[in-house]
């Protein structure tokens, strides 16, 4: 199995399937492919939806998928509410900055960090259950929430469909939970609209940071090659901007203009006091 | 699009892994299903590997499918450390509670939060990033992390590898963070040992909770159906046990000792305060 990679073995497929995705020469280029790969390599966002509905069927497909991801000693700690009510959405896109992709798609999931399942269960019980007020637990929920979400993502796309996370799901997290009844313990981490997506609208690859920013041997290294990786980056993304017809900003002033500060937050600055009101003590 | 599910129109193969993967005769019966949800439904933890290394080229094509998920706002507050090397593996496998299969695993992955990209490109370029601190961008490079890792198990196991999640990563984190030379501001959220899956080893497909306990529509409901699938789960996993010849405890006892205290949580009670060494106000 342990063959170089040779010229001649190189998939064709996956090597442009890599390069789409760095738009660098230098991309890996595989030599074993398959349409797993080729599907997730060839994931971007989507924002716009044709107006009908999800088939007969799916949701509980794509949700099989999310709860075959592994979750932290088969705890699952995490849950999803599925929300197609117009007068619903409508209020969460407004708790979620108002994105309009979040009020027309015709299906709205909300990734939950969910502990109540184990409180209840202990209290039922009359077990004690004195590990949930942890940090720890709650990430064990954030991240179970978000194995599932990725395997949901992959699944729905499988299917010809078309999906976008809702971070600002979390700039307001106590109305947010209070629209969906959520209990005491349980947190809204993204939101995600899913929909058949609008063939007209033309949405690309997103380019990412070389390997060499991100992929470490043995140990992190922050030098030269994770330097280069960005400049390259910064005029690739430059590229992919003026491609979408957006102001050609850069990677490095977006991502920088993004964490400046608490201005730049929605509201999120305040996470931590949020999840305390909603009962996460994050020992 | 939305015709409904009707016998003829069920897929038998998408059927039996659905029912394979809940154990429950009322589980959803899909009409329409492909390879890629096969292999979703499919997945189980791998804790055996064969002793040969991964095929050339196979590592970078799992990251570049890692880096093909979403991650929030495009600042990919995420990497991955890929280890080989024995002696290290043995190191890391002791500070994670000594699993065999850390150790015995041709790659490990460790997958980090990491917010010191940016922090030192603010810090190059002259610019605030006062964000950074706070807990929401720790929770952002923490899903960012997860997502990307979800796909690397999507990626690999379309490549014929499996894969186990090391949470015990998170047991000493700041002695981890040491051996793997981790700057401040970067942390390992979980581990994943990868290999070769050894065919002689019986994993099989681990049942999970009923979609009523997971999947809500439009609002969080703890009710009779959320009830009904715990117990029915709890049954079905006392058989699931029984086959891989473990004690059969069930569902709820195992998850409910789980998270019974400070005394089960393998020195994670104090993760707060590593976070808070490593760099992470979390504010």
């Amino acid at each position: 199995m342990n063959k170089p990679v040779t010229p001649e073995s190189i998939d064709p497929r996956g090597a442009a399937a890599l390069f789409a995705r760095y738009r660098r020469e230098d991309s890996p280029k595989p030599a074993q492919w398959n349409d797993t790969l080729e599907l997730i390599l060839a994931h971007r966002s989507h924002r716009n939806f044709l107006p009908e509905k999800l088939p007969e069927g799916a949701l509980e497909t794509i949700v099989a998928a999310a709860q075959s991801a592994s979750t932290s000693s088969n705890l699952q700690v995490w849950s999803v509410v599925a929300v197609e009510d117009e007068a619903r959405k409508i209020r969460l896109s407004d708790l979620a900055g108002g994105q309009k992709h979040v009020r027309d798609c015709p299906l709205l999931l909300i990734w939950l960090c969910d502990l109540a399942r184990l409180e209840n269960l202990g209290r039922e019980r009359g077990r004690d259950a004195a590990a949930l007020p942890y940090l720890e637990i709650f990430l064990t929920g954030v991240v179970d929430a978000a194995l599932a979400a990725q395997n949901a993502v992959t699944a729905l796309e499988s299917l010809g469909l078309g999906c976008c996370y809702i971070g600002a799901m979390r700039n307001k997290p106590e109305e947010v939970a209070k629209e969906l009844n959520l209990p005491p313990n349980v947190f809204a981490v993204f939101g995600m609209t899913v929909g058949v997506p609008d063939p007209a609208a033309n949405a690309g690859v997103k380019p990412r940071l070389g390997q060499a920013a991100v992929l470490h041997r043995e140990q992190y290294e922050w030098g030269d090659a994770q330097r280069e990786a960005i400049e390259t980056l910064d005029i690739k993304f430059k590229d992919f901007q003026r491609e979408q017809g957006l102001p050609d900003q850069g990677w490095i002033r977006q991502v920088l203009s993004r964490v400046r500060g608490v201005e730049a937050m929605s509201g999120r600055d305040r996470l931590r006091d949020a999840l305390n009101v909603l009962g996460f003590a994050l020992k």
